[in-house]
């Protein structure tokens, strides 16, 4: 299969194309190398199976062109900071919605009908219930990049109406793991290499939330591609525990090796405005196609803090 | 109140406007009158208390300077026509997501914190339950017009939970009335004016859907408005009965004075791609705030042909 993926050298990105080469696929990596990373996919770059176009998807002529030939589009592109709407009030507009559009578009121009597009658990916003399933709603997001996610959303389930699209739209728990650039793994390990004694954490700590790991994600979403075959195919991506932020800083402070590090909250029940500080996704609808996470979300988070560790080495 | 109305010279905003002006409000509407009308306003058009602004909302300057001083926004403005997104397929994202996020930044650099949003019905796509409550999930729109809709909502929703807006989102029946400009009625009475005795109907016919009156809906917003204070308000806007296309056709050919009409269906179950054929929305939550329809489907639909064929006299 010809796999175009966009944001293909990003986090969750790099790890999807190590995947599809080992499972014999072609894949084009569409880029523009805002936040992704060409050495994510050191291991590709002179392989024939890898093509990758350094370009923008607010380009929709290079686009277009580019994923001419195609099977499957994997839509990951995206500003990958939540709290950065707050500041910059049309990033998520841009780089998410009219992206998603654009990337929509270049399939229409070039008769591709399949699509994975990453969403996210921020669709729901911050809701009462404990446990979000899929038909849960009004989906009522609390920051920018949700409303982009949720945009995004609409158009895919548009074009698969109204041109016979087919996607496969996934509301990822936090995902963590290697090539991971940002996030809380990522934050309090930047920290804490520069005062090993204090610890600063946003909010009050007991923010509870699942976490994914990279490869477990990478696999279910293309476990749902092989099993689902609705025209729109929704789901959650997520393990079914949960872990606080105050667990997470233990754990890092544990695998740096760390004692009597002092954790200095910041305060409130959230880390920023848009923040939603307590989900539990449930994975019901993704373990009944027969995946299941293979770790924990304790797990994932350890497992991710060691690779974060070794990448930094 | 100071109100702002976006597409305020439209069919529902040149209703809502008499409202408004009726209560002691002073109005500033800002239309580009792409679909708008200046003589829908113009028992205002010399009244202190209506200013008209020709203006685009793709247009950020005008629009921030126009608003300044306003304490209520009611963003109506959007491309009307639901099919046109099949062919102009960045109409709906322009007109509709791009437009929101521009007179939600617009508020934001005012001060602004109240809008009321003209979402629809078409968010919901096509369902299998019968009767839609604002928790019924995933949205899963089939037009593109429902995805801008979409779009819009989790906008308003980010802005809220981001910036501290307050919003009152409504997903409309169809609404049908005075000043009608589009749909299924304009559409009858146009062909049967061209060919009295042959009517086309998209279609089997069948759709069936919930219509209300224009003057319910622009009440229902302003009830809406006073009597709920959530930081995100979001309520159908409907009567609880529907109306099939074939019952409206032999309306309006009942109203015409005409008589062996022949009713040439084009087949198929829905009048175009992105069509939801049969839906049925539950108005129970505006109930329940003490607003419901003076008018039951067929009234309203009744109600709207004359309008139309008085307004064509």
């Amino acid at each position: 299969m010809r796999v175009f993926v966009t944001g293909g050298a990003g986090f969750i990105g790099s790890n999807l194309v190590d995947t599809l080469i080992a499972q014999g696929h072609t894949v084009t990596v569409y880029d523009n190398l805002s936040s992704g990373r060409k050495e994510f996919l050191t291991a590709h770059l002179h392989s024939p199976h890898l093509t990758l176009k350094e370009a923008d998807l607010l380009q929709p002529a290079a686009l277009t062109k580019t994923m001419e030939g195609h099977n499957l589009v994997v839509h990951l592109a995206a500003n990958p900071y939540v709290r950065l709407g707050e500041t910059q009030t049309d990033l998520d507009l841009t780089q998410g919605t009219i992206a998603t559009h654009n990337v929509l578009e270049a399939m229409r121009h070039n008769h591709i009908h399949d699509i994975i597009y990453s969403s996210s658990s921020v669709v729901y916003g911050e809701t009462t219930g404990s446990l979000l399933s899929e038909s849960y709603g009004p989906t009522l997001p609390i920051s920018l990049y949700g409303a982009g996610k949720l945009g995004g959303e609409g158009l895919l389930s548009a074009y698969a109406g109204t041109f016979g699209l087919r996607c496969w739209i996934y509301r990822f728990a936090n995902i963590v793991g290697r090539h991971g650039t940002h996030g809380v793994i990522v934050d309090f390990i930047t920290k804490l290499n520069t005062n090993p004694h204090t610890l600063e954490i946003l909010g009050d700590g007991r923010q509870c939330k699942p976490y994914l790991y990279v490869t477990d994600c990478v696999n279910g979403m293309l476990h749902g591609y092989t099993h689902s075959h609705d025209q729109v195919n929704l789901y959650n991506l997520s393990c079914t525990t949960t872990t606080t932020v105050t667990r997470i800083a233990e754990m890092v402070v544990e695998e740096m090796g760390l004692s009597s590090v002092k954790f200095a909250y910041t305060g409130g029940d959230r880390g920023w405005k848009g923040d939603v500080p307590r989900f539990q996704l449930d994975p019901n609808a993704m373990n009944t196609l027969g995946w299941t996470a293979t770790y924990t979300s304790d797990e994932a988070v350890r497992k991710a803090i060691r690779d974060t560790l070794d990448a930094n080495l």
